[in-house]
């Protein structure tokens, strides 16, 4: 955009943008934010980028912005971090209007109230493609509060939040148009309750939780290592198990899947265990002392959570999946089942 | 890229980068860094896409990865904050290799390092353009301590840092090989000065130094008010007194022009005074107390970079350049004399 384009969106974008966090003392505006952070931070990058990580055709600007900032705090629910502020960076082409872009930041803006973030700075420049830069910047008391990928030890309880799957199965539906008509006519589900359904795996695709929550309340009941599941159960397991130095082995059969995901498999003709294979869920896996795992559960389910071990720590090295009836399933081995 | 190429190639980066700073506890490769800043923070965001904000066929990956995160840099000296760590988005063409890649990086490192910024985390893409969108975080013991662009008030000096013009006749001249001729034709100047005199005012372009140093400098001596120039002196000097209130009153014949510019706009028989409205020099523009300027001046010259007094803040609004004879010059006036 015109450099006169550019001032006036951003005046546009500091009126929408809720009031400054705790620690925010200067915000968008100036040549920097400037924030008092009082302990740690963690701080993550997360870039996405219209045609590679979204469509535009099948998710709406508000979807976009919730998506995007939802990524990048889930990697800050990843180390157990409180939210606090974002810097966001936005690529706009020529045939996404004003209108889209308050409508991006709007999405933006309101998972930003929902999890006490503060939208502290950003940057806009015109591309040819949209896309989405997204800086973010946890808090925590002290460097030690914070949970990594490393320090999982054999013995430890593997654990998940909520439930996986639906991202996938979400997927697959906005993809398939084919896919959306099986599961109408299988009779699996009737009426609204089929639309609910589709309309629930689709909404856990476009607009993702992070579990913030869950997150800290994980890292305060002891949790040795954690990370969230962008790329999938198996391939995230593996950066987790090599962080660590450890193997992770995990029943098939234990982790919760989206029941809705579930029934559209079911009404479709395929295994579930493909579910086991999809990305962008967003949930966490954690290790953590079987001793903890009682606090642990219970603090999780306090944020409406559930919590559920799913595996556990060994000795060795990579990811092993016990499917029902004993077949092990290699972290590769996914594409085989979908 | 392919996940694979991704995962190889973030292993390949974190080979090259330069040992973690002071702050960081956890750098690349968890899901976020962990940091403990231990006083107030400085952050900036700064987006770069190629074909808006530079151009593969005129800069090198090496120049483009250290303008990048110069321009980022320079926000945080605007703002006098000591350089603290950065975090990178790159967005990859296909038609950028790995090598380039590499390159890009090695050109930022290598700022990073003279600059004593860590480069602390990171994200990589697919892109059907190349961009790169640099998050930098700046530290200072408070937020007091650092200086913002409202707060100069009427009767304090305007200075300004090194001098102006270099950048905007390095991209003339990068523009225009007609220029070059010219100037090499000129006899202004001989053989291999002329030579080092280009390439002195190409590297102002593509290579531009964040005046750190001076930033901190100037915060320490009492700075009211600063601004980095990355617009131009008369929009950025607008920024300024925008954010002030102010007026700043500014003489064209005390804003020190590079001389290798006003050497190549006297040989090609333009008026020096065009070289005011170019941007991207990345000087500091700063408003502080008549009382304090030589303490500043000495304190900025001790670091080796000179500064100016080129104006002075009125009660008021907006900027007034004054040419010499007494002719008015509004900023938005600079293109009549380009």
């Amino acid at each position: 955009m015109g450099r006169m384009g550019e001032f006036e969106l951003l005046a546009r974008i500091r009126e929408r943008l809720p009031a400054s966090g705790p620690r925010t003392h200067v915000g968008s505006g100036d040549d920097a934010a400037i924030t008092v952070p009082g302990g740690a931070t963690a701080t993550s990058v997360d870039a996405l980028v219209e045609g590679v990580h979204f469509r535009r055709e099948l998710a709406g600007p508000a979807q976009i912005g919730h998506k995007a900032l939802a990524t990048a705090l889930s990697d800050l629910a990843a180390m157990g971090a409180e939210a606090g502020e974002a810097y966001v960076v936005l690529g706009l082409p020529p045939d996404f209007g004003e209108e889209e872009c308050i409508e991006l930041l709007d999405g933006m803006a309101a998972l930003a109230d929902r999890t006490g973030t503060d939208l502290a700075g950003g940057d806009l420049t015109r591309s040819e493609r949209l896309f989405l830069a997204i800086t973010v910047v946890g808090h925590a008391s002290n460097p030690e509060a914070l949970v990594q990928r490393a320090g999982a030890r054999p013995g430890d309880a593997l654990v998940l939040t909520g439930e996986i799957g639906g991202a996938a199965a979400g997927l697959a539906l906005l993809d398939n148009p084919q896919l959306r008509t099986d599961f109408v006519f299988s009779g699996a589900t009737e009426g609204e309750k089929t639309k609910s359904v589709m309309e629930e795996l689709v909404a856990r695709q476009l607009e993702p939780m992070p579990r913030l929550v869950a997150g800290r309340a994980l890292a305060l009941a002891g949790a040795t290592a954690m990370i969230d599941l962008s790329d999938g159960l198996g391939a995230d397991a593996g950066h987790l198990a090599q962080a660590s130095g450890v193997k992770l082995a995990i029943e098939a059969a234990a982790v919760p899947l989206a029941s809705a995901a579930v029934a559209l498999s079911e009404a479709t003709d395929r295994v579930p265990w493909w579910l086991l294979g999809g990305g962008e869920d967003y949930e966490l896996l954690a290790s953590i002392p079987p001793g903890r795992l009682e606090r642990a559960s219970e603090a999780v389910g306090n944020g409406g959570t559930a919590l559920t071990q799913v595996g556990e720590v060994q000795a060795g090295s990579g990811v092993e999946i016990r499917l029902p009836g004993g077949r092990l399933l290699e972290p590769a081995g996914f594409d085989q089942l979908a």
